[in-house]
């Protein structure tokens, strides 16, 4: 796509081949020199592309705050990989500079010896140890460490003079949490407010004291529902007694959104997600990731095999039915899908509960009619023209009816269940549903045509 | 879910039945008190569980400002009939209080002669004005025209002195945008900035001028992955000339990200998206979201049959043929749906781009063997102990090689092909796809069974 805005502001082919003429040239200030003009983003997307040499030979020249930027952005494989081709000399330094909760997820994914190793030459390993606790898909683990806390009695001024002193660097200071004398959230103010209010207001008067707030334990899709849901631009974490142990930030919200969008679609597909960009991944562990659930889904599609055997005799009294064998079940299928489809997303953002199962049924049992009946009279027609045989023709019709309806009942109800049980609805995939009402089908389409054509 | 953080928050059921118990004692002050003290998102969540005439009653009691909340935070039909039911001169007053962008959007939703009014006898129509010449899903249509611009020669002090005049509301506060005498942006500096800057610093001098920006006229996909890539907080909308318009924030970004995420998923699933929460939505209106993609994977799902009946004479010789056929039509289009699934994330990460067709391809061959030679072990295994024909079980076994490395083919170049031509992959649905290839999946079954089986 010629000319998105992307490209507009920045042109990164052309970037990369700079840098990769300045390494072979061996000038690596130039090389440094043009990365240090571009954005993070831009940064790790240029550093991905080049080969392993390039990178070795690049990142010896830049600087450990370009080089902090770098792993930030990568993913969290990459910066893995990356990290052990570095000596802990070279890394230190980096580390320093990299956000704590982001320096925190690193140690946590290196072997257990060298984090260790590493956490203690680190010029503040106290701010990083505690974020290490917590499984990186919690609340814990998406929060960091760096925020400034205020106090109730400090004035409007006071507190403006404490973030100038601070300088910090982080996004978290958009929304300042006020914390007690035993360090328990006790309210929240934003940095528009503490402008606005006269100099001498105390924090307490001004502040907001109805905060929203998870523990650390809170699961990050909940965390992502929550800051969506209130457009919060940070989300405070804290202990079972209330005590502040850090704060998530909108950037985490964005990357959790995608991730969890791209996990939902690829379960939806039938595949585990992948932990890093696709073509970064091998074909044997995107092989791992998809050969589980094909296997389960042909072992459930044996049963299609074994509903046809039940009707052998009717199949070869009539061999025309299995004409509409695929018609048939791919269109239960489908109807499935589109079902499930909806209700998972439904689920997802919050539309929808596992309590709302019965509502949700009728809905589709509605949808179902209606779409079986518009879909019967096309099947009607394509059976007649196909074998002339308006009994036959008859049955197709019948089934397709009683099959959206099976369809539409199984494909809403399947995902309710699985989140009522708290299991990730997209897990019950697409597939799976399909699997599941291809068997149940055929044995719907046979039981109505033994009925129908008397075989 | 019990105890979720949202209901340890807040438990909206019981706040539900408060208000319904004030509504039915005609008690309407209580019921806009209780109201008053919820969050936007928590009203338009408890104001859309009343039933119509509720709804009438309890918005006869709120202030224009709570009922300018619930407004903003209602889907868009629903605020759309909402507004149908409220005469003119009680819908002004709500419509001074919502965002530019938001009544913009709510008036371009409306009959246009009623728009045309209402419009005339708002208090700030200029505001409103631009920002309806703009598609919904471009940037013109997200931005808002409610913001505050510097000016290059000002001090930090100066313009922290400006914010305090003018006491924004909107959260559009966090990054102010710089702009020179003839409106045109040319630098962007953050509340942070300027609050640690020394008071007497020039604007120009503290500013970044290397600012991101899109046209108005850019799709918001395209917005929601500039903010996401950036982690921008606002992103300034400018015309051809550079003239800034209006400003993006990054609740408008949630709201896009987790819309085309459930389009994606909609589509995916084989339903065009539906515009209203489903459960709002009629089943008529769901059934015509649906049964034109059922219609049209029904006729492709008609090749199967025609497959079928070229192959007529083989399946007459050998019924147990069609056994398998549900069961490899099943795996090719599993396999297929992974792939396809992964294939959309990543184009819509921007991870992957059609120009990447050939690196893809030859990643998906070489997933696809191993799969292939996976899945050949069991299907032997299985065929031959149902129908004990060693022949028969080697053509089920080669058949599914072949079909996998087929569908993982078909399933990453189809969405690839659809993004270079500027059609939504996800378009490129699982069902579209699974029909697609069953049908060839069929001719490359019967003719290794030919070839195999001699028939």
């Amino acid at each position: 796509m010629p000319n998105t805005p992307v490209e507009h502001i920045i042109d990164l082919d052309k970037i990369l081949e700079e840098i990769r003429i300045a390494l072979g040239q061996n000038d690596l200030k130039r090389a440094a020199e043009i990365m240090g003009e571009l954005r993070p983003a831009d940064q790790a997307e240029i550093f991905s592309d080049l080969d392993e040499d390039e990178q070795r030979l690049l990142l010896s020249a830049l600087s450990p705050e370009d080089s902090a930027d770098i792993f930030e952005e990568l993913d969290d494989e990459q910066a893995l990989e990356l990290a052990r081709e570095i000596p802990d000399e070279k890394l230190i330094p980096i580390m320093d500079e990299m956000e704590p909760d982001e320096a925190a997820d690193l140690l946590g994914d290196m072997r257990p010896e060298r984090a260790r190793k590493l956490l203690e030459e680190l010029e503040d390993p106290e701010e990083i140890r505690p974020l290490l606790l917590h499984p990186d898909e919690t609340a814990g683990g998406l929060m960091t460490s760096e925020f400034l806390a205020l106090r109730r009695r400090m004035t409007a001024a006071e507190a403006i003079e404490a973030i100038r002193q601070w300088q910090p660097e982080a996004e978290t200071i958009y929304y300042l949490f006020v914390v007690d004398r035993y360090g328990r959230l006790v309210g929240v103010i934003n940095l528009r407010q503490l402008i606005v209010a006269p100099p001498d207001a105390l924090i307490q008067d001004i502040m907001d004291e109805d905060v929203i707030y998870v523990t650390a334990d809170v699961d990050q899709e909940e965390v992502a529902r929550l800051m969506a849901r209130y457009d919060l631009l940070a989300l405070p974490v804290v202990d079972e007694n209330k005590i502040l142990l850090g704060v998530i930030t909108f950037d985490d919200l964005v990357d959790v959104l995608e991730e969890e969008a791209t996990e939902d679609l690829q379960r939806y597909g039938g595949a585990e997600p992948l932990e890093r960009p696709y073509l970064d991944t091998s074909p044997v562990i995107i092989t791992k990731k998809r050969i589980g659930w094909l296997l389960i889904l042909f072992l459930t599609a044996t049963l299609t095999g074994s509903v046809m055997k039940l009707f052998e005799d009717e199949i070869q009294a009539m061999v025309a039915l299995t004409l509409f064998v695929p018609l048939l079940i791919g269109t239960g299928g489908n109807a499935g899908s589109q079902t499930t489809a909806t209700i998972i997303r439904e689920l997802a953002t919050g539309n929808v509960e596992p309590r709302d199962a019965l509502r949700v049924w009728w809905h589709e049992a509605r949808v179902a009619v209606l779409l079986g009946l518009g879909m019967a009279v096309p099947a009607f027609i394509r059976a007649i023209t196909w074998v002339d045989n308006p009994m036959l023709a008859t049955t197709v019709a019948v089934s397709i009816v009683v099959l959206v309806l099976w369809a539409t009942g199984v494909g809403s109800l399947l995902p309710l269940v699985a989140a009522k049980f708290g299991v990730d609805p997209a897990l019950v995939s697409g597939p799976l549903m399909s699997t599941m009402v291809d068997a149940t089908g055929l044995l719907i389409y046979f039981s109505i045509a033994k009925i129908l054509l008397g075989l």
